[in-house]
């Protein structure tokens, strides 16, 4: 059907040169951003997002000269087929390549960071959305577009920070921002499909305790669907390999399925998200240990590759998009009320989120062992690493704002423009401040100086277990005292008992260090 | 632009949940032939493109039945669509993972097959449908549509043959079944281009002369498109290069500059399957050394996987489409119109071809040194290995017949009912018949047996150069003798001397062994 549109579009448009040349310019200029990014990599303050953004803003510029105004974009941009085709990759490759050990370790501070935090901003920035833009005149809004505000703007992108920070260095400090991002991502997207399913015209409890049901099966469920797709294609893996060089159906077969576990996510309208980066996890400590040697290698970097093609993708797109004369044109009338609107809307960002981290943070204090204590400094690395807003609030926005194509109207533009405002300069100034401060609260230690800040992820063995570290539970009173790190025992001594038989896995810790 | 039809397509109908399910049934049937297909793989008759063939056939009948003969298909196959997504990289594939040292030993025999006998198999073809298909009353159908019919099925699909045939024990065999192939796919889409593009309504010898150069300026300027943007990457890898891990950087680079030689030469009107073609092979040839360790094998492997995506996507596509009921309902008035249309067009595909590869492989054993005649045995391998009909005939017979949505009219809807029925009886009976014929005219010898026959292209150190059997040339008989040699030597040195050392490229076998 997708198809069908193209055949359509082909056959009552018939200027295939447009969109091939087009599509010729924007491959071209995905290279540009990448030999570019590369070359600025040394440098203490641009990353690849920020050179995208900012080729892009060059690019849409000479564009809008060159049509006289009319337009400044190469490709429209749509959500649907963002959902469809450019997040599944970025969040795919997030779970497939993420430590498990430390992201299991700290599951508990994670999931209180990425879901009740996501909550708690969710909260302060719809509430302060009603009181504050509702005082603006801004044009038609509805409750349902204020909470669909809170939710678009509780999806941070810490991609900037956890290019700066070191794996290696501070594992706690890099876990912790790097599971919440995603976690994050999940729950707003999640957040933002209960906002548009319910019926919000008049909210009574009846209401609210359904929404907050349906919030928790599309949780459940989404993770449920990930678990067993990746646990098939484990499954589907370890009995089809006999022996032979199978590379190119491994590979194939799980870019497929991780796929088919997207689509089939967004078809039973849960979190592709969720289900996706679970889908990643559950590969990289299964599926993954039962291909060949260059299965191995290539799917790590070839997942990496596509991911890192559909950033570039997104923020390139995002600076091209920006320039969109249509979308100004409302807010020209009144340059004031738009700017009043981007800067209530970050302030509410800027306190929501300090809002949660420190009172979580502290709670996460309360029960975990010295050894993961957040310190006061790593509290502001956490507050800043997910200030920044990028291609999902960008998604989310077209999505509420733009979906029956009526940007014409006041209230809609008015969103529209200032989440493009929010989201440039969130990622330009916020990006380009990220890695000097980040170098002033955590010095780096000299030892890991000569390691390479990009590629953060292939830096050292990723694929690990999440055992290495499970302290021997022999008593009932440890077990009462620590009882995240119980369950961990528990599920690690039943996942090399009997997950790890059917499905594949690497040879067990505990087994080499019982004998 | 392509986007933005997607956009419009989502607003006018609205039914993402129709996208999405039949994107979930498609990825899944995409994963069932994969499975299937490697169980199959041991078989002496069934190969990949079969098992998709059957699998679409199947779900097309199951569709069929529950639509209540509507529909057949999930999704609508659009050439354009094909042309720009699927067959580049198989194509750049091809060119990839070609070995180089035996394609471009036999370069002329190649070409010789691939551009003259193409050619001649065109005139055969078209002859005989303009003689042949005009008594049979078939509808409307100019001077065109009988030309575009000889190139249509002028494009072989050797995929079949190759899978069956060993690169170790007929290296020469394999490399020229191989590489007819890829040329023949690109002289076809060439002359087919050349076709749309005259007004052949009087045909006089200024046209005639005016479509030649046309033609070879097509095919000149297409490769060195290929081989510059080919070159460009190879450059550009080299100088980005400083010690550090950039796998991502580098692969994203190759696929991306890849790409763009391939919608450049579209968007110029060239021919974009030969320019690609080359592109790989250029890039196999110098930008593949200049790349970390890691993103050799990834490259390798991910390349490979993209195009048995794209190949198991096609046939089941094929075989899909192969069902649709409006396509039949004209043809089901006449059955036996049809039939005839088809084994006509059959027929000549078989004389076509045999009368071009007897007496080419004459004329190319009357030159060539004694190791690299071509038996009787293995001219009827070449023969066999070029009936077969495969996507790229399939692609074109879209976009002829069924450009403006017309399959109402007859003699459209007789073309494109005999081009289905010709692909899938020549893939399925014919593929089905080339395991056991093939090992009767070359039983395999007992040393190879143990090798898998599929995933030919990794069965041996697959990007070797050219230059290891170049005879040292040191008197001007041989000079004269060999030209074909005589040059062979010439590149050689020419490539150690200067452009490896611009390029970069695997260390020098001749500087070796002069050592």
């Amino acid at each position: 059907m997708v198809l069908e549109a193209l055949v359509r579009y082909g056959a009552f448009s018939g200027s295939d040169d447009q969109v091939l040349g087009d599509l010729t310019l924007f491959v071209a200029l995905l290279c540009g951003c990448i030999v570019i990014g590369h070359l600025l990599e040394e440098s203490q303050w641009i990353n690849l997002s920020i050179t995208a953004l900012i080729i892009g803003l060059c690019t849409g510029g000479i564009i809008l000269l060159t049509t006289k105004g009319k337009s400044s974009r190469l490709l429209e941009f749509d959500e649907q087929l963002f959902f469809i085709y450019v997040i599944p990759p970025i969040i795919f490759n997030a779970g497939f390549q993420v430590k498990k050990k430390h992201f299991f370790r700290n599951l508990g501070t994670i999931m209180l960071f990425g879901v009740l935090g996501t909550l708690i901003s969710f909260g302060i920035i719809s509430f302060g959305a009603v009181e504050l833009l509702g005082k603006l005149d801004t044009g038609f809004l509805e409750l349902r577009d204020y909470l669909a505000i809170g939710a678009i703007f509780s999806a941070t992108d810490s991609v900037c920070t956890l290019q700066v920070l070191n794996q290696d260095e501070t594992p706690l400090l890099y876990s912790l921002v790097f599971g919440e991002g995603v976690v994050n991502d999940a729950t707003s997207v999640v957040l933002f499909n209960a906002i548009q399913k319910f019926d919000l015209s008049n909210i009574n409890s009846r209401v609210a305790l359904s929404f907050t049901g349906n919030f928790l099966y599309l949780f459940a469920a989404s993770t449920v669907l990930g678990v067993l797709v990746g646990l098939l294609s484990a499954y589907i893996i370890k009995k089809m390999y006999n022996g032979r060089n199978s590379t190119n159906c491994d590979v194939a077969l799980m870019i497929l399925m991780a796929y088919l576990s997207y689509v089939m996510a967004e078809l039973f309208d849960l979190s592709g998200i969720l289900t996706v980066f679970l889908c990643g996890i559950v590969m990289s400590h299964y599926t993954w240990h039962n291909v060949t040697d260059d299965s191995k290698v290539t799917t790590r970097h070839a997942f990496a590759t596509m991911s890192f093609i559909a950033e570039t993708f997104i923020f390139l797109y995002v600076g091209m998009d920006a320039l969109d004369i249509e979308k100004w044109r409302f807010v020209s009338h009144s340059p004031g009320k738009s700017v009043a609107v981007s800067s209530v809307v970050f302030a509410l960002v800027l306190v929501g989120r300090a809002c949660f981290v420190i009172p979580l943070s502290m709670l996460s204090n309360f029960w975990t062992s010295k050894h993961d204590k957040i310190s006061f400094k790593h509290m502001v690395t956490i507050w800043w690493a997910g200030l920044m807003r990028g291609a999902v609030s960008m998604a989310l926005a077209y999505n509420q704002f733009m979906k029956s194509g009526h940007s014409q109207v006041m209230g809609n533009a008015l969103m529209i423009t200032s989440t493009i405002a929010i989201v440039l300069f969130s990622t330009m100034v916020f990006g380009l401040l990220t890695k000097p401060l980040i170098r002033y609260l955590i010095p780096p230690s000299q030892h890991f100086n000569s390691m390479s800040s990009s590629e953060f992820s292939f830096a050292l063995p990723l694929l690990s277990g999440i055992e290495d570290d499970v302290p021997r539970i022999r008593s009932l009173t440890v077990l009462l005292k620590r009882p995240a790190q119980a369950i961990m025992y528990f599920w690690s001594t039943f996942d090399d008992a009997f997950m790890r038989r059917v499905f594949g896995g690497r040879e067990s810790m505990l087994d080499t260090t019982r004998k």
